[in-house]
């Protein structure tokens, strides 16, 4: 895939293809399963799918369905998924840098438009180091916070952790507990390592790369500095909405202190770009919340990080362009760096798609399901966003609804990727003007 | 307005903002209502906004509640509103082809940057003449059909044809039968001619124009092409889809027989661009026409008519933008021409600022009210597109509501015109490359 760019996105989606097979057939073995009958096709295709794409839905419950076996196999699909998919868009962005002359900021420099085996070695080390160190820190803190704050033994105390490190850190979604992390709510300790490994894990590696680089802002390449601003200002605007739209929600955060509130509020707002973790009960929220929910997923993580969605990227691209266009500026700024044209159409493909696949996706899966639209569209949107929340629905679809989810999860997963990579490698280089930087998309 | 372009869009807001308050004047005088009592404030100026704005939202039973008088009142400022909008829109579409130095298709040729008073009258005259045309042509037909098809007296039946043919052309829904035109489904000679009011005054002047001096595609304007082109696309597929959905449900096309349920269908697929005329229960449809309803009122008509939402020459261009990124093509070419960037970032800007303002609309309209949001997204899209559609919830809506919906109604009138036109007058020339042509966004 790496050296010759004949088409990436087709092998791509053949490796996750065949890492879904591989997941479908280990999940369908007996011992997988708590209980001697083992798992239908469907409920080990849908798990397996959603796991290797880091979605987290799930027709059956994580915890009690699945072996301890079961839920080995999980975790190494949601870390091999999360990997690939670091490591994949990684590498894209390199090449892409060097089929455009640019700089490529992730390895060293190089003259030729290709990728070599030392560049691929190179960035898959780096991103296993970083996703291992990440995971670590995070099992460490959980599984001392189980361990010494909760009544369950040492080695569930260690085993949790690690699980939910991964599965956090991927952006996985999955949990072994039925309530998700509603068990946890107003537990700093275990809620605080969850949201941080979410965020960390969905800023995407070129950021995480730079940002242990240099901390000066000024520094910064400007996929840096948007990913950095959208991501923020979208924590904050989710921590006040969910806040306030659930305040007096006897369901969800009413019986709660002002404190728990607030914290549970960030965690809401974390989570759906794409964590997929939930200390509230989604299926409780108001609908002005699942709106808000919703918005939020449809943008998702950062470039080539364990996210889904357009990408805050994309969505603080249209949202510079928009900006500019009220200004009457001819031009796209970001600091010192215009943005060139065939990039913020890049942005416009990739959000129009994705807002045009979902209207389709919510109409195909309303019709063969009875549940409301608002609910319809959350679903779609997680699957799509592989997010991994539901108000609950997600067990109760006919079996054409859960394959439509699983094609959704795929494309989610894979789309925006295949997408963005295709158009900026066929893309000409355009005549000189301002000294130009792009911004990754998708 | 028209010579000093200081700023347009204030002077046609304040303008729109008389006719309002003038309108709500005369809708609370006793004599306009039914009942001695007279309407409430709220009552007559969500009436006047939505008539002003030809929307046809409506809060009380239109042919009930108010008196012959009022709904002179009612005719009288669809009829200003649609004019208006018309006039003003046309007037820009000239303005901004000066301005860029473009040709004016409008009007004769000249060489200053403004326009003069000959031009304002030339296109006043041409727009009135064209309204009244098409209504009394409408009026006709309906005013036959009613006296010889129905059991009805001949001045009811030449006053209803009369009403509704300024409400069709004017595409402002408002109907005198409680049930809207659900009373002639099956009839093609109430249906068809209201259909096509609907159509040609929603396909905007500038088209019109054209189409009328020349029946050859290979001269149109990029925006003739785009209009003509969208809007049949939107037709035939909403046509097929509406009735295909409601083949079915015995609430709406369910009874009927195949030759009537296309006829339902197409009149269906019309309507939310954005006539707002129903001849089957809305309220009763399945959500996945809903669904489809949303789509086609966010995109509603054409520009420069009396239509609403962003316009199919927003949409239009928007996916030819799309198409020619998916082939990596660097312009986007229609015909002979090729779009400008500047003209596609504002299409860009219209279309998420439509779809920015929907989305938060909904949030707050679903925070005061009770109702799911699929009904709640619909009345937002209703109301912005100016379409006036309902799943029947306008009359159940606590006040605060009802205030939102006239602030929709009167930003969605008035918003994309005045974005789009002050966005394009704004604009610098830009340097010659290949001969240039813009479509009209907004
Ligand atoms: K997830
Ligand atoms: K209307």
């Amino acid at each position: 895939m790496a050296t010759r760019a004949g088409n990436p996105a087709v092998v791509i989606a053949a490796a996750f293809a065949g890492g879904v097979a591989a997941g479908t057939g280990l999940l369908m073995l007996p011992a997988a399963t708590a209980a001697p009958e083992g798992s239908t096709f469907l409920d080990a295709l849908f798990t397996a799918t959603s796991a290797v794409c880091v979605t987290g839905l799930t027709t059956v419950d994580t915890g009690t369905h699945w072996s301890p076996f079961g839920h080995v196999v999980l975790a190494a699909l949601m870390q091999v998924g999360g990997l690939s998919i670091m490591t994949v868009a990684s590498l894209l962005v390199v090449l892409v840098s060097r089929r455009l002359g640019l700089r490529a900021r992730l390895v060293a420099q190089a003259q030729s438009g290709s990728l070599d085996l030392s560049d691929v070695r190179r960035v898959l080390l780096n991103v296993v180091l970083f996703s291992l160190a990440g995971e670590a820190l995070t099992a460490l803190v959980l599984g001392l916070r189980l361990g010494l704050g909760y009544d369950v033994g040492a080695v569930t105390a260690v085993w949790e952790g690690l699980f939910h490190a991964v599965s956090a850190f991927n952006n996985g979604g999955f949990v072994l507990w039925p309530d998700g992390m509603a068990g946890f709510a107003g537990d700093p300790w275990m809620l605080l390592p969850v949201a941080l490994a979410v965020i960390v894990g969905g800023l995407g590696f070129p950021v995480i790369f730079e940002l242990v680089r240099s901390h000066r802002p000024r520094t910064w390449s400007v996929t840096t500095r948007i990913t950095v601003v959208t991501s923020a200002a979208l924590l904050v605007v989710g921590t006040v909405l969910y806040t306030a739209m659930e305040y007096g929600n006897p369901a969800t955060l009413g019986p709660m202190g002002v404190a728990d509130k607030l914290l549970a509020g960030f965690f809401s707002s974390v989570m759906p770009r794409s964590g997929g973790f939930s200390a509230v009960d989604v299926g409780s929220m108001t609908p002005e919340s699942w709106l808000v929910t919703d918005v939020l997923m449809f943008i998702g993580g950062g470039s080539a990080s364990t996210a889904g969605g357009i990408k805050v990227t994309t969505f603080g691209l249209l949202a510079l362009v928009l900006w500019a266009e009220m200004r009457s500026e001819a031009d796209v700024d970001v600091g010192p760096r215009r943005i060139p044209e065939a990039n913020q159409r890049q942005a416009l493909a990739v959000a129009l798609l994705g807002l045009g696949l979902a209207v389709v996706a919510t109409f195909v899966l309303s019709g063969v399901t009875p549940h409301p639209t608002e609910r319809v569209v959350f679903e779609v949107l997680s699957a799509l966003g592989t997010v991994g929340l539901t108000t609950g629905i997600t067990t109760d679809l006919p079996d054409v609804a859960e394959i439509l989810l699983v094609v959704l999860m795929f494309v989610g997963r894979l789309g925006p990727l295949a997408l963005a990579s295709a158009l900026a490698l066929r893309e000409r280089p355009r005549r000189y003007r301002r000294p130009e930087e792009r911004t990754i998309i998708g």
